[in-house]
């Protein structure tokens, strides 16, 4: 008995490209003491990983060539079909420590993805960017970078429910309409024109009140000059750090200055506390219809290496899932 | 009856100088309608003049070549002898609107010209920033950039009747000196010292909770490089910027999220709401002698430009103050 798992080929430069993993055929872990066996059904990719590969997420000690590549999932317990989310990182089956699973909990009529996006991770660091830094009141204008993503569509229509007007800045005209046909952004700016900044300035006439940031150098500065006075900001991902391109983004300290604006470093490990209350409020809001979920699905653990690379370039559109398995697969 | 004053004789570049300045004698200005005669007793230097100089000052028109440089005075009413703060600008006698004017309050015992410093902005941008943005606990390491002067000087020690454990910022051993032996800042850091980042390292080994910025671009990210998790900055003055000199000051966003900092642009404009309790509380540290006044006074009007220019390129210990007339000179 084998399964197919993915480890990492090479450490990755920049975007990672498909040619940083390799697919293994391995024989099946066994459980040790204290673990279960899981079959992966749903696998994660996140920003996060790329981190993770090297070294550069908070807390975690790189991975190596040659080692599993890190990935949260829905899975089903071999033994008894239960459904958790476990840490079973890029392959068909994990052993993983019984205590460290979660049962999957997911409001009735919503898909048990979501536990991935908007009942996940993704989903807590848009609320509590919003709840807890960006409060956004009713009329304010609301800029959302990556705001088709994981966490931006999530953002945007938090934002928009909070009464704000929500704009996005987006990489192409596709997701322009993405945004505001499925997400309800108010409008969208395709910063890969060369007169995105006019479009924005034209999109926000009151100025940037709040802004939830998760895009380059370029639009960083480009979005701060549209900047209100008082304007609050959350720095919520770098993806030029995360893939080490670029030169670094810098906010320039006089207009922080003159605009009075209070800028916000965040990581979503800090608001753990607050997961409860996201997962409750979240779920009501799926639940009911009034937040939609989009989602970019891959077919198969072998279009893992592809789809995390469209993710780590901002080609996605939605929460990127993987399908390794059908459910209820007969088993081993 | 003439009097002297003191115009603007080319728009600065850099830090000003002397001969930015030019002196003359002209009639006394006779009060139109609503307006009265004050003379000038005591003159504030304040590096906003700076940015008035060239329409850099939010709210000010700038001051074109041949017009008077414009300060705020401790100043007499010339009929009545009454005590006043009046915008008089750099020259002996002023017409001012008598609605302008404010009566001169200093508690018993307090040398009138706290009134321009502890009990007037800078006292008060010392106060806001620390009450609401820095919010110092017990045993937080506060540091604060130009520490030893007029703004500096206050805010250190607020920071330490806080129960923090303040650090100063300064440039020279002179001030080192001043800092610690006079201000009470638990250690104090020579920025000239070209081994300062490893200084400030060791005098700050838990970190930074709190940083009062007032300094160039360098001090801002050596300071910023030793930020504890969740450490609050206060931009309150970019002397490079008012001076219009070197490159613009920039915060790198990864260490901003790394740290989960939160940075603040401070006006001190914004903050007008709080003078009344800023110098009801303030009055009562100086009138008890827990709170320190420090003043870098010239002598006479000629006096000012250098004195200012001093103050611009970060020479002065204290609030800068030029006495232009004794008290009670024979009037005209």
């Amino acid at each position: 008995m084998s399964q197919r798992r993915i480890v990492l080929a090479r450490r990755p430069e920049g975007v990672p490209e498909e040619a940083d993993f390799l697919m293994e055929t391995v024989p099946l872990p066994v459980p040790g003491p204290g673990q279960v066996l899981v079959r992966t059904v749903e696998l994660s990719l996140d920003p996060y990983v790329r981190g993770m590969l090297t070294g550069r997420d908070l807390g975690h000690p790189p991975v190596r060539p040659g080692e599993l590549v890190p990935g949260r999932s829905i899975a089903q317990v071999a033994d008894s079909g239960e459904w958790v989310l476990a840490e079973t990182g890029w392959q068909e089956y994990a052993c993983v420590s019984a205590q460290a699973l979660r049962p999957l909990r997911v409001p009735d009529g919503v898909p048990r993805t979501a536990a991935l996006g908007v009942l996940g991770g993704p989903g807590l660091t848009a609320y509590a960017a919003l709840t807890r830094l960006l409060r956004p009141a009713t009329g304010d204008t609301v800029v959302v970078s990556s705001a088709t993503g994981a966490v931006g569509g999530a953002a945007g229509q938090l934002a928009t429910l909070a009464g704000a007007r929500a704009v996005a800045v987006v990489s192409g005209p596709d997701k322009c309409e993405v945004a505001v046909g499925r997400l309800g952004y108010a409008a969208a700016v395709d910063r890969l024109d060369p007169h995105w900044r006019s479009r924005l300035a034209a999109a926000c006439p009151d100025g940037v009140h709040a802004y939830l940031h998760m895009a380059g150098a370029e639009v960083l500065i480009g979005v701060l000059e549209r900047l209100a006075t008082g304007g609050r900001v959350a720095l919520v991902g770098l993806p030029e750090h995360a893939n080490e391109v670029g030169s670094p983004s810098v906010l320039p300290a006089g207009l922080l200055m003159r605009t009075r604006a209070t800028v916000h470093g965040f990581v979503v490990y800090d608001h753990e506390d607050l997961r409860p209350e996201s997962e409750r409020e979240l779920g009501a809001l799926l639940a009911s219809g009034r937040l939609v979920l989009l989602e970019d699905v891959s077919e198969g653990l072998t279009s893992a290496p592809a789809a995390f690379a469209r993710l780590m370039s901002g080609r996605n559109v939605g929460k990127a899932v993987v399908r390794v398995s059908a459910a209820d697969t007969p088993d081993l």
